[in-house]
């Protein structure tokens, strides 16, 4: 592989500083002239039409500016998340959310929000609200909500022409004939996977702060992972221009992982709305219960697998469906078993392939983004099948993922080519590191209260969301008359370290050090059109449209510097920010040597050769300006996409006395191309691990046969893995370079969760010799299927 | 002339409805959390050393968090004018200013500051700074301050070899042999003409809050003119790369005139320094003394005229001396007489020219930059002494001028060709408008009180710097996907309603309704480099590189829209927003009319034709987006320069008992080429015309010979016309496209303000038949002149 200057370093991140001095700025940090505070109330029943409200008391409490319910805010239909924004043709988004309706669909939905002067008062106003409620039949479970005489949640929506609660169309994918290839397949294995909803438990809840100028111009400082498509929501909502609202982060987002794709649940538009009432900057913070029981969770669900194999283990078909949780509203649920099916098609060369998805309408949180976005929910479900089918087949799990495993060039369901592959590598360095060889030596004794055993899945991603959706990025670079340069970025860091990644591909294809890259970001007024921060695509996007425009900089820096010596572009280069000719032979004027912008009296230039056999960019900039001219370059995403691929193997110990699983090792083996900045890809590592751990473990919400109200609220029940609950992971990359991506880069912020879970929950299984087939794997599940009798 | 659809109208300004609602936002409304108040020690002295400075005591009192002497801030030499940034040939601007010095120049020079909790606490802290000046000797004026044994302002600088107390190189032009050409005239005309100091009085006094981000990046919102120079000259100043400061308008400025290109006087830098100091956001407010006191003035001077001219009245000769005022610091003191001498030197067409002018340092306020920028002095004396002539030959002085006057195509000595010029038509329309041919009436009864009389002046002036200075500007256009227009650019609107003209031009170049056209502007974030508002640039250098962006995303919609429906870009229009066929029959698929970003559900696209003749910009950007395109352009300043031509004919009335000067009325004829905005020209012109009126009438600073002290230090003193004096004005534009600018435009801010002046003082100087030299033409002046007897 080529060498580099800048990339491929382990970089420091650029916000460490702010971050671990407490003067990061995040959106609960804005504070403005004249701001006041709202709060939300929420509808305590899980399904509701509300007769009336009587807000007067309310509004006539002192320090009340402003109070709004669905009679008197605007009532555009939309989705708080960045569905897939009207296609010409398609595809096209579900939206079904109102900033506030006339029925309530789970408990926490919007009924009404009030800014006043203070929280506590606004707090006191929420309780002088009077809602006259209707309460309606609901339903929690989707195999019920399916059922024609379940209740319909949105009974007036032209798209539940697919089915019961089922709006927008199922996604679909055939490939040769599943059902003629199982019947002649040697071995079949069947199974039924069971997912229950989790969150994405980001460090920062939902918020925003609005502000209206005198002029109309919105104003907004948002937790939003996606400035421009917020902005283009908010337009939508409420029906101006989107050159007239600027979507900022602070820039610092307290976490995403997908939460916030489009507005941060209702955060943006409930302040927008009481700005708009109001006229003060109204800022809007949820609380983490209301995060927790109002804002998007990962799909739970129920999947079905049939997989077909040979005797040899040539795996012959794999037929996939998946029915998911959708919860109140659409969001993206209509979007995200899309992901669930292509990419477990793709992990194996299989000619028979089917996969059916869609997602039904619950009165619970409404599902969403969360990284992986379904990729996660049919890893679990597949690679269950593959160790249940090498079980069958008397075969080592690894060998039948590698002798069917997806190869480069290999022709998949993906709309991208498979231009580069190291799943063998992957599972290679893997297996050696888990200490794989062990497996049989740990399945031999199965007598004591302590099982261990080992478990493996693969997997692959994308690398942003070209083809499945609209997915493109943008990016302005100035070479300022000093020599620095700005990098103009739509994209916001939310806690990847993703913008220095972005400064050190631009300072590579510029040829200039990290230390003279600045970037700006996430500002919808500073920046052109941009997806955002989510879809494992900023280092591969936007890497790939911030290296074209640093290309073009460079260009225009060598043409420019070319005319200072008399030489042809061409010929020059620029490295560490210095211009000088391949040959060594340029001669430019020593006069130009760091003459200063402003030159104080008495000012010589240091004295050198004369001529000189190169110059710096800082040299040239200021020469530029002082012609007029700036040196300016505008990149744009070429529009491709690469597969990441990845394993992780698990080493796990399953206590059979109380069901409690102990992880003793993960190894995270990723192939993402050239790696831009070692340290950053192992925190994706350890970070996507971790929350896999809490996946497989621990992680769920649950809800109240009752009264359909959240079970785990709060982060105490809520039992994410903690730093102090990390376990032994190795972080393992193999390297090649992707023919696509910027420096053969491919997107690792995704990948990195989607196998932790499907590896611990085979481990578990290979533990025990069951079959298990849900997550999280409670004590209590654990136990029931070591004591089940039949 | 071409019809356009959006540019030559009166379109209503787009600040308007904020302004008059008080909602605006300026410097002094920007407001952030945990800010504190600024306030500075000014020297009371014109002339001192500092011994000592205690601020033991001031950084003692509660509340207080910083207080800053030159013992201990950074002491860079800069200067506060965005002096004409280093040039790798030639011109360098002069830079003698500190933060805070330890010697004090001038009565109001900067001692300390102090940032505290409250205003009242910081004022309370400056009483506590001890000083112990050596009181030095001092000088105010420029003839004394020249010889050598004057005192020596800032003796340790090697750019004082031009002269005691003289900064800089002089200015000299020269043509021909003028003392020959005098010696051959039939007449010589002679003359001194003085001139006072006078100041802008703009609405907003400076001032600016300066942030430092935890990043340690420095946000600065301000009342510059030029938010990128400024930003250049921070980073000079305290030492850090261009890039980690960002300088914003608010975006409103009340006013500039010339006041603050560059930064603010001190306003920026102080509050950075003491941000830095206290690591808390600074606000700090120049009162309306501290603005008159301590922030630049217009320079006054001396000019000196000889005009050689033959019996038939062509001019063979002039010659032209200014040695002007520049106060205790260089600012633009350094540039400002080569506008006096080019501008001068071009009205006519004279073979034997000569000029030359430098300013002198004295212990006064620092002179700089104030519309016209130099012109209007020269001016004054050149018109004056055409009027003398015209006396002395006899002849009538508009004849004398159209005789001689620059024509197009002329060789004259700007470094910019004369390739549009409608003086002659300026001319008649002037004379007929103040009805000239009633002069000899006026003048042929002297015997009454009351004398009326009719003067004129012609005059020229820049569109932007460009080859007298560095004179740059960029823009980028970006067509959301909803169609809307965003046009970001460096240039701030400080009043002059400049957005509202670039935003038509950018309209018009893009052929899009103006109402689809939304500005960001004055950000440094947000946009590449500009040279800012100053210099009649703005319609001109601004509209040439916005028209440049806008064509540029022009042709890559129209190249868009081709293969929408298989035509040819070159084959199709857009005007009005709407994409065409220039033959009318193109054929767009009907089912991309009007689709929804956000398509809710049961929409149905508007029935009408299939396929389309024509086709919406918002359509095609939508179906652009959902493509992964954003129409993009970027714009520069293709570099060039055009002079403005304008008469004004001033008809006033001289009361020769008291020495009171009324205006009658003024004639204010101008061509600036295509006029973008009627109604914003209208304004241009009332305003420069009334400006003239005090100029040349009741406007002046004066100083105390004794203790050094500025006369006129508050508005009650410093007798601006206000809205109640204004004059009858009639206000012409003269139309015809100049070749370079955009649409045919020329630069219109200073040149409205470079005649009035003199036009009144040879109203004046008919009325009485007498030769009146200075400004302003106070009645105690007048008076004298009446009463002189020799």
């Amino acid at each position: 592989m080529t060498d580099y200057a800048v990339i491929g370093r382990s970089a420091p991140r650029r916000d460490t500083l702010e971050k671990v001095t407490g003067q990061a700025r995040y959106t609960l940090d804005v504070t403005l002239p004249g701001m006041i505070h709202a709060q939300v109330l929420r509808s305590p029943w899980p399904h509701a039409r509300i007769r009336s409200i009587d807000a007067s008391a309310a509004e006539a409490l002192p320090g009340v500016r402003a109070v709004l319910t669905h009679q008197n805010t605007i009532n555009t239909l939309f989705s708080t998340a960045a569905t897939m924004m009207a296609l010409p043709t398609g595809h096209q988004g579900v939206l079904d959310q109102r900033i506030f309706d006339s029925t309530v669909r789970f408990v926490g939905d919007e009924v009404a929000a009030v800014a006043a002067d203070t929280l506590e008062i606004a707090a006191k106003a929420l309780k002088l609200i009077e809602v006259d409620y209707e309460i309606l039949p609901f339903v929690l479970d989707p195999e019920e909500a399916e059922k024609p005489e379940s209740i319909a949640l949105h009974p007036d929506k032209p798209e539940l022409q697919y089915g019961h609660n089922v709006p927008g169309h199922p996604v679909e994918i055939k490939r040769g004939d599943v059902e003629k290839a199982l019947a002649e397949a040697d071995e079949v294995v069947e199974l039924t996977f069971n997912l229950k909803p989790v969150k994405q438990m980001q460090m920062e809840t939902m918020g925003a702060v609005a502000q209206v100028e005198g002029s109309g111009k919105i104003n907004v400082w948002s937790t939003t992972q996606t400035t421009h498509p917020a902005r283009a929501q908010l337009a939508h909502i409420f029906k101006i221009p989107t050159s007239r609202i600027r979507v900022m982060n602070p820039p610092y987002v307290g976490g995403g992982f997908g939460s916030r794709i489009g507005l941060s649940a209702k955060a943006e538009v409930i302040a927008v709305a009481l700005a708009l009432a109001s006229r003060k900057p109204v800022k809007l913070t949820y609380t983490r219960t209301e995060d927790m029981i109002a804002t998007d969770t990962r799909h739970g669900g129920q999947l079905k697998l049939r997989l077909g194999a040979k005797k040899d283990g040539t795996l012959t078909a794999l037929d996939l469906r998946a029915r998911l949780n959708k919860g109140a509203y659409c969001s993206f649920g209509h979007e995200i078993y899309g992901t669930t099916g292509h990419m477990n098609l793709s992990l194996y060369q299989i000619p028979n392939l089917y996969f059916k998805g869609y997602s039904v309408y619950t009165n619970t949180t409404t599902a969403g983004a969360y990284r992986g976005f379904g990729n996660p929910q049919g890893n679990l479900t597949v690679e269950r099948g593959i160790e249940m089918m090498a079980a069958r087949l008397g075969l080592d799990p690894l060998e039948l993922r590698r002798k069917n495993a997806t190869q480069k060039g290999g022709d998949y369901v993906l709309p991208y080519p498979c231009d580069s592959n190291a799943i063998q590598s992957c599972m290679t360095k893997g297996a050696e590191s888990i200490g794989w060889h062990k497996r049989a030596e740990y399945n031999a004794d199965k007598s004591g209260r302590l099982r261990r055993g080992l478990g493996m899945a693969i997997g692959t991603h994308y690398s942003n969301g070209f083809q499945l959706i609209v997915d493109y990025e943008s990016a302005y670079i100035t070479v300022q008359p000093d020599g620095s340069v700005n990098v103009a970025t739509p994209i916001s860091d939310i806690g990847t370290g993703c913008n220095t990644a972005v400064a050190q591909m631009a300072a590579e294809a510029l040829g200039v050090p990290l230390e003279s890259v600045f970037m700006i970001y996430a500002d919808t007024d500073s920046t052109p059109f941009g997806y955002g921060a989510h879809s494992s695509r900023i280092v591969y996007a936007h890497g790939i449209a911030v290296a074209a425009a640093a290309r073009e900089v460079r260009q225009k820096i060598l043409e420019y510097a070319a005319g200072l010596c008399g030489r042809r572009a061409e010929e020059l280069d620029l490295k560490c920010g210095m211009v000088r000719a391949k040959d060594g032979a340029a001669s430019f004027p020593a006069e130009l040597r760091r003459r200063q912008l402003f030159q104080e009296p008495g000012y010589a230039p240091p004295s050198g050769p004369d001529p000189l056999t190169e110059i710096s960019l800082r040299d040239v900039a200021l020469h530029a300006h002082s012609q007029n001219r700036q040196f300016i370059g505008v990149g744009q995403d070429p529009l491709t996409n690469s597969p990441p691929w990845h394993s992780v193997f698990a080493d796990v110990t399953v206590d059979t006395e109380t069901g409690q699983i102990t992880v003793n090792k993960i190894a995270a083996c990723h192939d993402v191309g050239r790696v831009i900045n070692p340290s950053n890809m192992r925190g994706q590592i350890l970070g996507g691990v971790l929350q896999g751990v809490g996946y497989a473990l621990s992680e769920q919400l649950g809800y109240e046969p009752k009264t359909g109200r959240q079970t785990h609220t709060t982060m105490h029940h809520y039992m994410s893995p903690t730093a102090l609950d990390i376990v032994d992971i190795d972080p393992i990359t193999v390297e090649e370079d992707d023919p696509h991506g910027p420096f053969g880069a491919k997107g690792a912020g995704e990948t990195t969760l989607v196998c932790p879970a499907s590896a611990i929950v085979n481990a578990a299984s290979n533990a025990l010799g069951l079959d298990l087939t849900q997550v999280p794997l409670t004590p209590e599940y654990v136990l029931s299927m070591i004591n089940r009798t039949c």
